[in-house]
């Protein structure tokens, strides 16, 4: 007989009175007086344990006495119509097998005791085990889960752009070095410098910071397509919103304007969010109920409402017609901030906000200049409770307005000769978004730390496991 | 208007007398003495173009009349019943809008004639909008798609491991180093080696080789699930079957034995491939006329058969026996060959194998003992016309033989601490297999080289783009 996931018996897919086997880990055992002991078993399938009543008469009951926390164990049993609360349903054991003891229960790191989330992120091997990180890596999942069936609903092909780049597309700031060059015998050029000719690649490499560059070759060819895959940032940040390896979803699309990826992403998330709600409920509430009260409240707003388009420009105005005193001043032609992005979102609109056509001058090389020649069609999604959570444009398809813009910003065109090819054959308007995936996790949880919702997160001084 | 894709036209998802707008690239143009064109527009939504009609009483027909493979369009007009073979439907344009010209046709990369499969292979960035690198597009994003929806619907969370770590349980041969340390400024310790703890980790730090270790803390938490990630080789192989960074697909199952998941990838598998046969029957068809004439007949035949079950040791008898040279010789404890794989699923059983219960000398250290003390709990899926497209195990989960394990390789305890956590705490049996992508692609497609099923191939001295 196949074992029977926890969820498949909480659900009733077995009659009451049905033989199952059940397999997982303890999460607790209480003895009665009566003579029985009560198990919470959890194998991961959904937040809830199956609890499971051990009678004394079970041949091995002395060694049941014994189970604690984490111990692994199988067991057949009958399904029974629960008499305490919190259940419906239970298991009535015929069999307990213990599969795996706890090697020493008192020193067990992830014994059932409330635990701190810094805590569980040193024990990141065990803390899948624990109710918020169970929780997590399951609404994880049904995110990315959502993501793709979106995409592929809607005739997009998922692209799986380069991980290791020595394009010079993106600028070199900020990025790790991949190499296979003997560090204690560097190869040196004529000039003494680092000759990388000798290395794995024959030139310097860098892990990439983002897909888009190269996804827009197949945008230019197969009209929809989609990344979603890892991306890198070497900063030497320390905050609740930075990882050094993170992943990131980023369409783009043909014949698209910028008010169409507009369009897109308000679809996506509350098509994400939609599936997460009906999905991933057990989950959900237990966010609600221990992380943020609002959790499933705001998820739900966010569906109903229709988000707001809003021009920088007019942003400008109403922050500085507002009254309120921002701690960064704000003046035409500045990044707007978190303070200012949450009080739009928040205060002003009480909306997500899709913020659109910033100053060229404080966005990428590659965003399609506007008429009035100042701003470029860039937008950022701004969601209530957390900020920017999408970042896009539309691109510039026009090889001779792209061209001054490289020569204006100093950039060399035979660094760009394969992303102007696009523009040289066949160009067309084209607009795309990115999506940072932890940080929708982040939100959607209401997790505090992006480092606790990524299984094993890098940040500085941080690769372990 | 929104456009419609060539798809929906040609799958008469509009009426014959409707007008439609369509989107794309042409892919030739045809002109008719009788005062007329014929444009081949593809948008990437299918394999086929739409034909379109372009009658001389267009106002821009001298326009029409100069384009060429590659420029786009934007196109209205009316759908039709074709009078021409190879569609059953068609378009006559009423307006047609030239959006991107081709600078010059003449030098244009991807003109209208066969080019060699090397020669896009340079031109990776304009590649996808030939026939086969846009058959091999979508084909490739519908395995990933199924492979994603067969997890899901089978109740496994898809868990991302790291890409960079830190971690010494892979061994550091054949692997990229990643690092932020300025080349030409090496900070060196007392002993004049290079200082890894000033690098942006405060250790030495590597791209992932795969990502099954990881998630093996995973799979002791929510018993099953399973990476889709990229992995890193650094070796250098310049074979058809060898990328220095290629996607894997890593499911670990927790209460599974070998057999067990000898089942799933067999599932898995015939998943996969009716999934492509039922949903990209238009590229399956370029494929088998042009790239490989079994290309479907073989994916027919490997999903209604039953995949055989062998033991390594019945192999090697039956080598022995086939009276056959070959150029390795055949001995117990000796790895299988590529021409004993395939003398054993093409000849000897005409389907493909699992092979099991290698000789535990010529694999990993983490592969559960048999009671032979010999062998190993080990698997390989054999496939006819490929060979070996699928490694899996069930893992020791005995701590102490594990331990054993350890010792007799030479290994340190304490480098495998978190893994043996999993040993120590509540250890179950568990097995999981890897499946590289690129290979399962090229096996479906029939495509001989892995560098042309994905989007930008990595090999050595080749990371462009």
């Amino acid at each position: 007989m196949a074992h029977t996931p926890v969820v498949d018996v909480l659900k009733g897919q077995h009659a009451v009175g049905d033989t199952v086997l059940v397999k997982g880990w303890v999460r607790t055992r209480r003895d009665s007086k009566a003579g029985l002991s009560f198990i919470n078993l959890h194998d991961g399938s959904c937040f809830d344990p199956v609890q499971v009543i051990a009678l004394n008469t079970l041949n091995n009951y002395d060694d049941i006495l014994k189970l604690t926390a984490g111990c692994s164990v199988s067991i057949t049993g009958t399904v029974k119509e629960s008499e305490g609360q919190g259940q419906a349903l239970e298991i009535e054991a015929q069999d307990v097998e213990i599969l795996g003891w706890v090697e020493n229960p008192d020193t067990y790191p992830m014994a059932a005791k409330r635990h701190s989330i810094e805590y569980l992120r040193e024990h990141a091997h065990l803390r899948p085990r624990t109710n918020v990180i169970g929780a997590v890596t399951r609404v994880r999942h049904c995110l990315s889960a959502a993501i793709h069936r979106f995409f592929h609903e809607q005739g997009y092909y998922w692209i799986s752009t380069p991980i290791m780049t020595a394009s010079d597309t993106e600028g070199a700031g900020e990025m790790f070095r991949v190499s296979t060059l003997d560090m204690a015998n560097l190869p040196l050029d004529d000039k003494g410098h680092v000759d990388y000719s000798e290395d794995f690649f024959g030139k310097e490499t860098f892990l990439t910071v983002s897909g888009q560059l190269n996804v827009e070759t197949f945008a230019c060819a197969m009209s929809k397509v989609y990344t979603f895959g890892p991306t890198f940032r070497a900063e030497n940040s320390n905050t609740s919103r930075h990882l050094a390896e993170f992943w990131m979803i980023e369409p783009e699309v043909a014949f698209a304007d910028l008010n169409d990826v507009a369009g897109l992403a308000e679809e996506l998330l509350k098509y994400v969010f939609k599936a997460v709600l009906e999905e991933r409920r057990d989950d959900m509430e237990f966010f609600a109920k221990r992380i943020n009260k609002e959790a499933i409240s705001r998820l739900e707003k966010v569906v109903e409402q229709d988000f707001v388009h809003m021009d920088y420009t007019d942003a400008i105005e109403i922050l500085k017609n507002s009254g309120k005193k921002f701690e960064f001043p704000v003046e035409w032609g500045v990044d707007l901030s978190s303070e200012h992005e949450r009080y739009l979102a928040e205060e002003h609109v009480g909306a997500p906000i899709i913020m659109k056509n910033y100053p060229k001058d404080i966005k990428a090389f590659y965003m399609r200049i506007n008429d009035d020649e100042k701003t470029v069609a860039a937008m950022d999604v701004l969601a209530p409770g957390i900020g920017e959570i999408i970042g896009g444009s539309q691109r510039e398809e026009r090889l001779d307005v792209f061209d001054r813009r490289l020569d204006e910003m100093g950039l060399n065109r035979e660094d760009y000769a394969w992303y102007r090819d696009l523009r040289r054959y066949g160009t067309v308007p084209h607009s795309g978004f990115g999506l940072g995936f932890e940080r929708l996790v982040a939100y959607v949880t209401g997790m505090q730390n992006v480092r606790d919702v990524i299984p094993f997160p890098r940040t500085p001084g941080n690769a372990q496991y």
